[in-house]
């Protein structure tokens, strides 16, 4: 299993009038979440499509358990249970900063595939670096 | 069951750089077509909360099948299957405007609770106008 | 000068803890009306990009009079004064669907580029097509 | 004058088809901007709410020069170039984190408002805290 916990700032642009971030905001903690993840051991999602290869969303899930606020910090803590064949899943909790309690969790699944959105096999290099980070 | 459908406009806001509308933006456009749905039934959600309840979602999901363009015409198919006793889940279908091919599918599942975010049961007038809508 | 008025409803995504529509959005709102003004004279974005030409805004600007809130429906009146040589400046102006009182107002001013973002004269049939607007 | 720079990465959510920053996205950058900027000299934005006053937007512009990518790091460079009295400016350039090029800049103008939205005079308590910041 490989993990990784990236910090958000909640902002006013995050919130809706219940004075809770909106609901669709935490899909894109994730997206930094898992840019970060796969940015610190190397695999920079830049050059993933520079080299011809895109990791499209196909399924996304997120059960809310107590919304961040305004001005709170959180911890996007992000793992990989399995190396990816063809689908690559990444699941999310967040908690506070300062605490362990359980603000929401989720996870998204992404296909492998070219430039032109047809499926292709996750390239090789990917794997092996996911790989070496599973047995490490 | 009851169904609603409503109608949405992908514009560049919604877009990313792969050309197809970024995955959470897909949330939005169900949060405008539960909205819609209820007010044609004269739930008025402005009105849910001056009677002080809230709706907050506590589940949501999507699977994507097919990324929806920038231009594109798009119809968002909900429906509620269940007369809600303490969690209401709607069900969306995405179709573009013109076929019934099924871009992506998804739900949210929502709890009642005060102003305050404390869980309360459904108020009375929301399940009737739900009843009365199942019975037709 | 050409007019057009294009019909907003403000839902739950769009308004922050202040109760009212977060100030961003409101030029996800002037997106849509100028695509809508442009499309309603036979200019689709679509179709201008598949041409070869990109009108990014260089220069954006609003000023807030009164916040719009959930629920309500405004209307984006946008005009066009000048006929664009090498830029092109939309005006908005947003009102309560019911009524004239100024919610707000701003502008957009867009070059004209090929698709890499080299600027470009803007294409002459898009000039026609605002010409021939102009005089009628 | 009080300057503060702030760090933003661009993430997949901000970029739309042409491969760059979104326009009204910026905005949120400078949100978050202004927040930090104020919260590094001890001023907290929730709790200028709590004490009963808030900050509204009542004019914002931008001018772009070149659009920020995925991956890319920018720097937010905020300055207060006046003491409020009723009104409040923000100056914002945005430059890549590795160089001075400016890719955009633009401005905010925010009002002094009660909970309720009246206007008020800017409290005295932040009036002191920037006073204190201008002669330092």
């Amino acid at each position: 299993m490989i993990r990784y916990d990236h910090p958000v700032k909640v902002y006013y642009k995050d919130v809706d009038q219940m004075g809770i971030v909106y609901y669709s905001r935490y899909f894109e903690f994730f997206e930094e979440a898992r840019t970060e993840m796969l940015l610190s051991f190397g695999l920079d999602y830049v050059k993933v499509e520079d080299n011809g290869a895109m990791l499209p969303v196909i399924e996304a899930h997120c059960e809310y358990k107590k919304g961040a606020k305004f001005g709170q910090e959180i911890i996007v803590k992000t793992c990989i249970r399995e190396l990816p064949k063809v689908k690559m899943k990444f699941e999310y909790i967040i908690c506070p900063a300062d605490s362990d309690e359980i603000l929401m969790k989720g996870y998204t699944v992404h296909a492998c595939t070219n430039l032109e959105g047809k499926p292709i096999k996750m390239p090789k290099y990917i794997r092996n670096i996911l790989q070496d980070k599973m047995d490490n």
